[in-house]
C-alpha cells in the first residue's frame, strides 16, 4: 500500500529551505558568541517551546553555559530571576503572533535583551520585536535553524568540536528523515487503525525526548484529534502514573538515544509486564543514510517526530478527523 | 454528618513537631548563609520534587539567588550545569531510602556538595549522607521545615524582611489548615462522590500550584486510587488540552494566590462556557485564623493540600480502596 499523505520530493526541499540560511544563522552565531552572554533563555509557549527545550537540554549537558528554559507566560510572572545586561534569548512561534510569546518578546526587549525567533510566516509581529529572525516558511524541520545557531555556539565555546562536520551532515537531515518515515510508516499505519479509539493513552519518554511525548499527545493527539491522553516523564512515571498499568491499558513509550535511555529502558521492561497494550517507538531502530552514528544522540527529537508524524497522517485518514478541525482553539478568544 | 477520618488534635500536635524545630532549622539556614554558596539546587523524586518546587518557585520570584529544581534521576544523568564548589541541595523523602534521590545524595556528595535533608523516618539512609537532618516522623505540614529555610535564607539576602513575624505565626499553622479543613469538608465530599468513577480526569493548576495540580492527580488519584488523570498547567492548557473539553468531561482546576493567578482566572473563565463537570478549588475562599494576608500567597500549596486531602480521605471511605493499596508500587522491583 502507498503511504498516505507523503512526498518525498517535497520534505528534501523543505529541508533545504533551512539548510539554504546556514551561512545568516551561523553569522548569528557568531555575533552572539563575540558580544558575549550572561543568559541564554528559550521562551516560547506550547508545542514550540517544547521544541526548542532539548536545546537547553544538549547546552546543559554539553558545557557549563547559562542556560534557562522558561515559558513565556511564566517568565512574565517572574519565573526566571536571572535575565542581565546580556542576556539573549530565543523564540519560536509559526505564526509569529501567538500572544504569550509576544507579550514575553516586547517585555524582553524593554529590558534590553538580545532576541532571536524562528518565525513561519514572514513580516510577523514577532519578527518585528526581534533582533534577528530566521523565517522558515515551508522549511522543515525547524530544529535545524537550533542545531546550526546552538551548534555553532558551542563550537565557540569548545564543547562541541565536531560541530563544522555536524553542520555538514545536516544538508542531509531532510532526505534521511524521509528514509525514517518510510521506515516507520507500517507500524505507524498499524498503531493508528488499532488505538485511535482507545478512551485514555499514557505517554512516556525522557531527556530530550520528553517534550515530544509531552507535545505530541497535548498539540497532536488532544488537539487535533481529540483523543484524551496522559503523558509522563520516564523517571516520573515510577512515582504514581505505574498504578494504572492493566493488560488493556494503552501505554506508549519512546525511547532516545541521549543519556537518559536507561530510564526509558527501565520502564519498558516493567511496562511490557502489565499491559499488553505497549508500543515503543525507538529511535535506534531507524536509519539515517549520510548521518555519523557520533551525532545521532543530538537528533531524537527530530527522527521521532519524523516517526509520530507517520501516526499522524495515517490517523487523520483512519479516522476521517482531519489535523486541522479545531472546537475552540484560534477560534473563539480566551 | 461528621467529617470521615478527622482528628484536630493530632493535626495541631503534628504542627508542634515540626515548629518545635525551629532553632535547628533556622541554625541551619544561618550556617548556610554564613558559609555562602553558588547554587541552591532543589532534589529529589516524584510528590517529594512537587513539594519541594515551590521554594524554588519562591526564591525565583523573591531574589536573585542561584536556584535549580531538577529530578534526581535527571540530576544524575547531567541535567544540571551550575553544580560548584560551594553548591547547597535539599532532598526530602519520606522513607529516607527512594531509590534515585538516594543515588543523587551520594554522586552530590562525592562531588563536595553541601547536603540538606527532610526526611520522614530516623536513621534512614538518606540520613547518613547528609550534612544536616530534620526528622519531621509525624510532623506535618513537611513544607514548614522549607518555609522556616528558605524563608530565613531570603531574610538573610535581604529578600524576606518580614520572614521573623511569617516564621512567628507559622506557629499556628497547623492549626489555621485543620480549619481549612472544616471549611473545605463539603465541598470535597460532594466531589469524591460525584466525581470517584469518571473515566478522565483534567487537573489544571499554575505557578507554585503547579506542582500541586501534578503530584495530587499522580501521586493520589492515580497511585492510590487508580483513577485516569492528565494535568496540565494553566498556560499549557491553552495549547492542546483545552479541545478535549465537552459538557461531560470532569475538570478541576486549583487556583492560587501567588503571582500566576490570573493564568488560572483565564481557565476558569474558558472552562466554565465549555465543561457542565467544572470544579475550582481557590485557596483565597478558606480561611487561614492567625495567618496575616501579607503571607496567603506564600501558602497556597499548604492551604491547597489541606483542601485536597478531604477529597482522599473523603474518596478512600466512598470508593472503599483504601489510600494505602498498591498494584506495584515498592511491592514489585523495577
Amino acid at each position: 500500500m502507498q503511504m498516505v499523505n507523503f512526498n518525498e520530493e517535497q520534505i528534501i526541499a523543505n529541508g533545504a529551505v533551512i539548510y539554504n540560511q546556514r551561512p545568516k544563522i551561523e553569522a548569528i552565531a557568531d555575533s552572539i558568541w563575540k558580544n558575549g552572554f550572561d543568559l541564554l533563555l528559550f521562551t516560547s509557549s506550547g508545542g514550540s517551546q517544547a521544541m526548542l527545550d532539548p536545546f537547553a537540554f544538549y547546552i546543559r549537558h554539553m558545557s557549563r553555559l547559562p542556560v534557562e528554559s522558561v515559558l513565556s507566560a511564566n517568565l512574565m510572572t517572574g519565573d526566571c530571576n536571572r535575565i542581565g545586561p546580556k542576556t539573549v534569548a530565543f523564540l519560536t512561534s509559526k505564526s509569529g503572533n501567538t500572544a504569550e510569546t509576544v507579550e514575553a518578546a516586547r517585555w524582553l526587549k524593554a529590558q534590553g535583551v538580545r532576541l532571536f525567533a524562528a518565525v513561519g510566516q514572514a513580516d510577523s509581529t514577532l519578527e518585528s520585536i526581534c533582533d534577528d529572525t530566521v523565517v522558515y516558511g515551508a522549511g522543515r524541520p525547524q530544529e535545524m535553524i537550533f542545531y546550526l545557531l546552538i551548534g555553532r555556539l558551542l563550537y565557540h565555546s569548545g564543547d562541541f568540536e565536531a560541530y563544522p562536520r555536524f553542520a555538514d551532515e545536516l544538508q542531509g537531515l531532510a532526505r534521511a528523515l524521509a528514509e525514517v518515515r518510510k521506515q516507520a510508516d507500517e507500524k505507524c499505519r498499524r498503531y493508528a487503525l488499532d488505538y485511535c479509539k482507545e478512551p485514555y493513552n499514557i505517554w512516556i519518554g525522557s531527556g530530550d525526548l520528553w517534550p515530544t511525548a509531552y507535545s505530541y499527545s497535548m498539540c497532536v493527539l488532544e488537539e487535533s484529534q481529540w483523543i484524551r491522553t496522559k503523558s509522563v516523564s520516564s523517571p516520573e512515571f515510577f512515582h504514581g502514573t505505574l498504578e494504572l498499568l492493566e493488560d488493556d491499558v494503552c501505554t506508549t513509550l519512546l525511547l532516545t538515544e541521549g543519556p537518559t535511555r536507561a530510564q526509558d529502558e527501565r520502564v519498558k521492561s516493567f511496562a511490557a509486564r502489565h499491559t499488553q497494550k505497549l508500543t515503543c517507538f525507538d529511535t535506534k531502530d531507524y536509519e539515517l543514510p549520510g548521518i555519523s552514528d557520533e551525532f545521532r544522540k543530538l537528533l531524537s527529537p527530530v527522527v521521532m517526530a519524523a516517526v509520530l508524524q507517520r501516526i499522524s497522517k495515517n490517523m487523520e485518514q483512519i479516522t476521517g478527523h482531519s489535523l486541522d478541525i479545531r472546537r475552540y482553539y484560534r477560534k473563539e478568544s480566551y
